[in-house]
């Protein structure tokens, strides 16, 4: 990003009427999209939110309090408008772009669906990897053309979300990979499954790990092996927006899980990416910790979909409106502090 | 507020397709609305920040970092839509009002100000009481009656905001008077003040509560004693949205000496408020503990004008909107959950 750009924004901000430092993160945010983006005026005009959709083998464990048909039941629920991603992209002016990278039914010809499918979900990694290598680099690439798509298209504002009946437990048992955490340390009740489903979950991730002895160093071998293909896409589209200079907000647990492998493959891509809220997930905060990324909001969510990176969106673009809309203390004719 | 009501939004969220509590602070948003307004499909469209501008004897004192000019300076600046309130309000779609409610200036015929001057500031509450109990209850009258008036005219949800040089001093007095919190645990930076500044605004808040010992049982003692013209105004605001059932989101440390001054009066105003966030100031937190409220945001702003409020209103109408706009797991065909 560009460092001399943040530091002009932030002299800017500085002379608006208020206390230096007053508007705390807005300020951050204003500073950070003008360093992405390379503006002092920052577009956000365009938002759009990929929901990438992929089934889970593991799910054969019973990790999940709900069926495995949830997953396209829910595509069509947010074509048709219904879901909590698609209210909240509403109420923030943002698009929902909804993407089968792998969901285990044949949509046929569903209008508004980005069809990308990879497979038909990933296999039960609780008895051998959950994808290919190959499987995992064609999800990656699915993300990153949709980023690259996007920049071409004018997309100003990207965020992050997915659907995918027992994907925290890919989710938890990439963090337990990455840190080396002990898995009940980083793993939680996804949708609301009770102890014993939870401690089974538990068990389920870590005979997996054993199993499949996922390299740390090699993300994409972290990927493959306890991965998912919304997971990967995720990762992909993140990848693809810092390539592109666009800005993205990366929604909870599972999202983040998506950003830990982009930023384990690269770095720099932390400095592009937003972390919009703190899940309830357990093992999210060790995820956060692991990129450097603060979270913007913590209204104790754990629904994904793209639901907290869209309340999000609305903050970051207020922070831009700061920049861009308030009056200099010379504008408005207003005395300067003596602090 | 409504209990049944209440009981009945969270059992039409329950029934909406996503895990049950999944929204987390979205669903409280939602049931304590239905519960305040009594109707499951609160209305939320005419949104109004009043910001109360009143100036403070105290700041003889040397209690900012700022001039007392630019009490009345920001006041121009938000009737030409150019402050840090006036760019967030328009941001959630919501709009300022502005009040001279005790500014030390003459605005003759200004075109968008509310007039309702009660006194010229304060006095300086070191060297005596800061308001006569008259000048405290015309203010707590003035803000009963902007509530009375947003009612009748349809206003859905307001919120607090304020501008004064100096009145985070009162605010602390406040809170300290209160609590029986010792004055430096309560007492902060405000505008940006150096150590030394801070040090002289203990010490002056320390002997305007020992020269004036405000009664903590008798909450119109403590706002005539150590309070503000603004503070007062955001009180009765507050008592008069309660009395009204006109839900009022309370921005930070300011408002929330206003806000504890009126549930200090009658603690059932609580349920009608929202808080909209953690604020900077270091007396903010015992505030809210003791008006039993948790902040929505913690950005870690200190600007004060209503700018909290306004984005919290942002997030309270998307919980509004979850409630009215998702789809259940009827309506949309999808299977539930076995937790």
């Amino acid at each position: 990003v560009d460092a001399e750009l943040m530091a002009q924004a932030q002299t800017r901000l500085d002379n608006k009427t208020k206390p230096v430092g007053s508007l705390g993160r807005l300020e951050e945010f204003a500073r950070r999209m003008a360093a992405i983006t390379g503006s002092l005026a920052p577009d956000t005009e365009k938002k759009v939110v990929f929901t990438f959709a992929g089934d889970h083998g593991v799910t054969d464990e019973g990790v999940s309090a709900f069926p495995r048909e949830v997953t396209p039941q829910m595509v069509y629920n947010f074509l048709k408008g219904g879901a909590g991603i698609n209210v909240l992209a509403r109420h923030v002016g943002a698009q929902v772009r909804v993407v089968d990278i792998g969901v285990d039914h044949d949509f046929g010809d569903t209008p508004g669906l980005i069809v990308r499918k990879v497979a038909r979900g990933t296999r039960n990694f609780a008895q051998g990897p959950a994808m290919t290598r190959e499987e995992a680099v064609a999800a990656l690439e699915v993300g990153i053309g949709l980023a690259n798509e996007a920049k071409q298209e004018g997309v100003a504002l990207v965020g992050t979300g997915e659907m995918g009946i027992g994907n925290t437990t890919p989710s938890a048992a990439i963090i337990a990979a990455f840190s080396g955490l002990p898995v009940p340390a980083v793993t939680h009740r996804g949708t609301g499954i009770g102890d014993g489903a939870l401690a089974n979950k538990v068990r389920v991730i870590e005979a997996g790990l054993a199993l499949n002895q996922p390299d740390p160093k090699d993300p994409i071998d972290v990927l493959a092996k306890v991965g998912g293909l919304e997971i990967a896409g995720i990762a992909g589209l993140i990848l693809g927006c810092a390539a592109n200079r666009l800005p993205v907000v990366v929604d909870g647990f599972i999202s983040t899980a998506g950003a830990l492998v982009a930023c384990e493959l690269n770095p720099h891509v932390r400095d592009y990416l937003f972390a919009a809220h703190q899940s309830v997930e357990v093992g999210h905060r060790a995820m956060l910790d692991r990129i450097g990324a603060a979270p913007i909001l913590d209204l104790q969510m754990r629904l994904g979909e793209g639901t907290g990176g869209a309340l999000a969106m609305g903050l970051i673009e207020a922070g831009v409106r700061i920049l861009t809309e308030m009056a200099t203390f010379e504008e408005a004719g207003v005395a300067e502090g003596d602090y």
